[in-house]
């Protein structure tokens, strides 16, 4: 039997998605397993002592920890398609923003917004925080803002070609979009870029998630949205 | 005139303080410009979007911004010595550990700890927390018996070689360092690790910052703490 690497993950965790997003590029098989960290799951906490996903295991059962160590492993290792960036200065723009789309959107709008809307509610942790939802949309405006203003100027976030810059982005896009807040009308050519995204193979698995007792809006799948 | 690379930091800021480490160890020329975000000015902004520091502009006017982006640029054009390791397993172990201290030690213990004692009072925003100072100083605790489980098991916390974990470690921990904060005494290999890193020439300029109205404690610059 062949020994195939593993990928720990929660379906609306957004560094997960940028890590399923990033192997499908790769094409690099994997299985998935949901681990809910908040178990404190002992053998999970051997694989990751932080206790968060996702963690990627490989055959030999070495593990990777953390969606920015995860990503630069697979471009290291599976250096065909690149997805950083051929030179240095290439390179850091997509990381700068990776880390835009991963610490800054992700606390001001994914979090905002996904745990506020959805996990409080199936964790029964009482009632969303009506300012706090606010605040979420109407950073998530200015992301959306700063999406247009780069793909105005560029074929992708980074530059002329796709990286995980783009992967980060639409991964926390989408967790937001599955509770159907993103005002796509109103940006069109964030839209227009979101599209290409989603229309990707890699982008298929995400799209066939279901939260039990969350189900996504009709157009989270529709590719044509 | 010669053209010298410009690093935009903050004296107190942990991810400004990684990279002076990194630009140090790497014997790169470079100098230092105090920038305050909260100042939201224009031309940083220009520089980098986020409107954070560090930021570290090149020669020919090019901005790399963020601590993650501009070590991993580092390591790229100025290979030697390696700071994130040999083989992608190592670096990927470099790098779980660096967003460890950058993402984990400083939301649980430097925010808790420098923000509550420090920044509050030199920006008036009203008195410190005692819950918040607390928390961070039990979380400290943990954070230190980690660096001791590491050390006992490594000569440098993701291996063999000093690494950016290290530095990111360091980085960190001299900031609660600067309020006197550490228990060293209940930490001995944490202390001798530490003491190994504070005795670089790389760390020597961080020894010498002072915050006007608020001194560090005698012990902080001493390398025989």
């Amino acid at each position: 039997m062949k020994i195939m690497r593993t990928l720990y993950h929660l379906p609306l965790c957004p560094f997960s998605r940028l890590v399923r997003i990033a192997l499908q590029e790769k094409k690099v098989e994997f299985r998935l397993v949901e681990e809910n960290p908040a178990e404190r799951r002992v053998e999970f906490l051997t694989l990751n002592p932080a206790g968060e996903v996702p963690v990627l295991v490989e055959p030999d059962g070495v593990a990777v920890s953390g969606s920015g160590p995860i990503c630069e492993y697979l471009d290291e290792i599976f250096s065909d398609p690149p997805l950083i960036g051929e030179s240095p200065i290439e390179r850091a723009e997509t990381r700068r923003l990776v880390a835009w789309f991963e610490r800054k959107f992700n606390a001001e709008v994914t979090v905002k917004l996904v745990d506020e809307k959805l996990h409080k509610r199936l964790q029964r942790r009482g009632e969303p925080d009506s300012g706090t939802i606010r605040a979420g949309h109407a950073n998530l405006g200015q992301h959306l803002d700063y999406i247009v203003y780069l793909v105005e100027r560029r074929r992708w976030l980074a530059g002329e070609r796709i990286t995980y810059a783009d992967m980060a982005a639409a991964a926390q896009l989408s967790c937001v979009d599955y509770l159907g807040d993103v005002q796509w009308a109103a940006h069109e050519p964030a839209r227009d870029w979101y599209a290409r995204i989603k229309s990707r193979p890699s982008f298929r698995a995400l799209l066939a998630d279901h939260i039990a007792g969350a189900p996504p809006p009709k157009h989270y799948a529709d590719l044509d949205f």
